[in-house]
């Protein structure tokens, strides 16, 4: 064979593995090959492909003190993944993801791994300018329930808008269905929106849920667009990471881009195993392109902790050059009377998605909004 | 709002939870809510969306005499679902996926659910009369490792063939990496497959990897029909299901689809939680259209058990009319000395998957090949 051409820049992929020692160890050698060549290792003739297309450990410690934990960090070259997302997720945990007592903790990015990606298009501070907002966190809501129809969905639109909502998205749950087309609702909606956000100057966003296949996914977001849709709300674990991206570097688009976690919850839900939040709704959200990264806080009705929550946040925002940022959308069943703890929390940077508690609070549903922001700004203006 | 219209057709979908009777009952009807409106129930005025658009709670009963462990079958209109894969996933698990203890154990599909699906363009009977094979399984291996050129994959590609295999894939980590170009690898493999036809009269299929983005999975496979490849193999975890549905409903390609399970093992691997085995490579990929679906089997170097293995094979193969079977695949370290117990286990109705063991029997690849063939031919001929 050629001679193979390396450039000799590899990243690194961070795994907590379960066990013994002696067994860590050996699960961690063992990921440099599954995750690469998937061939056993004493058939390997070619020095070059054992030498460097070969994943390697280049650290291993034990994680706390009791022992039965252990983090190895891999390094793979860059020429494993190429340049397309899929190779990177398969590279990062393809195969290994079928053994139980392997999570992936994090993904340590070279540049010609980053290259090929654009990240978010507006990122934090993009959506902050771009919504006239600072000082205080974006307040975002959901238009449901699934069974009602356009009109009556665009009720509620109005009220959201009137009473000072930043962005009102779909519930992730409407789609297509016969209950009510996503065209009636998306026309129905985006008017009811642009007419408030022309009454009263400000600049609300409605943000449809696209989710879908690929090719009606571009259809829909371009509907979207074209009604004056001010985002767009993705799924990547119903529709996968690479159709979040495309609509999310679509040029012709240039929307926002929201992602929401269902059905993304199987990575994380053994401490044990799987993909850790940060990388999944952190990592992957921002290489995949989204501006806001939905997930469900801790003290609502799923079961983050408020370590995770931390983490995600964390690797939902520090460097990682050139992709910018995602704004944290802390959600699951948030209550008003949550917003201080939230905003100590959480910080500015970031939404609130408060969705049912909303139609608890004043004698309407615009008042239960103003209320929302009524208590943001005393909470930001007291800090 | 105007009146809603429902059909009154339902299926079913069955959820394992963990817990206490009673919260194990509070959790099932909470599964009723979160699928559908996820909104709180007292909030709902309308009551055909409290009646109709609900899940139910259809049975509810112990699993096993131990207690702790409950199945619960609810049902949903069809109308909720919508025409759709991706909503289909989202009422299955979306955001229940984020909560822990509950695994989908089952779809209960009715008519309405299945028929936007074209399922398996071929299916068992028409892979196995394609490859003009009949009363043995087929025997499948993989084109590695990663790093090689195209001219040295395609002389094992020739091996392989020369050896009697009936489907020669690429190792799913073989993507467009620069090591070795994608349209160079297909280009040279499916050559070598074809001559080595033209040479023997039998009908060896090369299989490219297409796994990518929706768009270059989609030019991928075009260029792979030109090339002369026999079928496409997808990762749906990699790339999103409705990647691998496209691909599968192409008429232009009208390829068989082999589904590889990268990607997918968090999904099953707290057997608390999650997707189980069955559903996941067998339902699903079957309404993705995979014509053949990969799996680790027991005794290889994953984890799956004997159980589940067991269960994936009912899910790939029992009766779901109108969508066809999916040929199952077991793979994951298997060798050649098992060839006798395998049979044995999964029937010849299957396509055996084995990797780096051809490369350690006889003095040849094509020796390892003809071994492989001879034991199968021998088992067969036998029982």
């Amino acid at each position: 064979m050629t001679g193979l051409q390396l450039s000799g820049e590899r990243f690194r992929v961070v795994y907590d593995i379960v066990g013994s020692e002696s067994s860590a160890r050996r699960q961690a050698e063992e990921i440099c090959v599954e995750q690469t060549v998937e061939f056993p290792p004493d058939l390997i003739e070619n020095d070059v492909i054992r030498d460097r297309i070969f994943g390697q450990v280049e650290s291993f410690e034990p994680l706390g003190r009791e022992g039965g934990r252990w983090r190895a960090s891999v390094s793979y070259a860059v020429e494993v993944v190429g340049a397309e997302l899929t190779q990177l997720l398969n590279v990062v945990f393809g195969n290994t993801s079928l053994k139980p007592g392997i999570r992936v903790e994090r993904l340590e990015p070279s540049p010609g791994v980053l290259a090929p990606f654009s990240g978010p298009r507006f990122g934090v501070a993009g959506l902050l300018s771009h919504l006239r907002v600072a000082g205080r966190p974006l307040l975002c809501t959901a238009l449901k329930p699934l069974g009602l129809d356009a009109r009556t969905l665009a009720r509620l639109a109005t009220a959201f808008a009137r009473g000072g909502i930043d962005c009102i998205k779909d519930d992730h749950g409407l789609a297509d269905q016969p209950l009510c087309r996503f065209s009636d609702r998306v026309a129905a909606c985006a008017d009811a929106v642009r007419e408030e956000n022309a009454r009263s100057g400000r600049r609300c966003l409605y943000v449809p849920n696209v989710t879908a296949s690929p090719l009606r996914a571009i259809e829909r977001a371009y509907l979207a667009k074209e009604a004056g849709a001010g985002g767009l709300l993705v799924a990547p674990g119903l529709c996968g990471w690479d159709t979040m991206r495309a609509l999310a570097e679509d040029p012709q688009l240039a929307l926002p881009v929201i992602c929401h976690p269902a059905l993304l919850g199987s990575f994380h839900s053994d401490p044990r195993h799987g993909i850790a939040h940060g990388l999944l709704y952190g990592q992957l959200a921002r290489l995949a392109g989204a501006d806001a990264t939905i997930f469900p806080s801790y003290g609502g009705r799923f079961s983050f902790t408020r370590e995770e929550c931390g983490e995600l946040v964390r690797c939902a925002t520090e460097p990682m050059d050139p992709i910018r940022p995602v704004l944290p959308v802390p959600a699951g069943g948030l209550t008003l009377d949550r917003v201080p703890e939230l905003i100590e929390f959480y910080g500015t940077q970031v939404m609130l998605l408060v969705g049912g508690d909303l139609h608890r609070h004043g004698t309407s549903l615009e008042q239960g909004c103003r209320l929302f922001i009524d208590r943001v700004t005393q909470v930001c203006s007291a800090g």
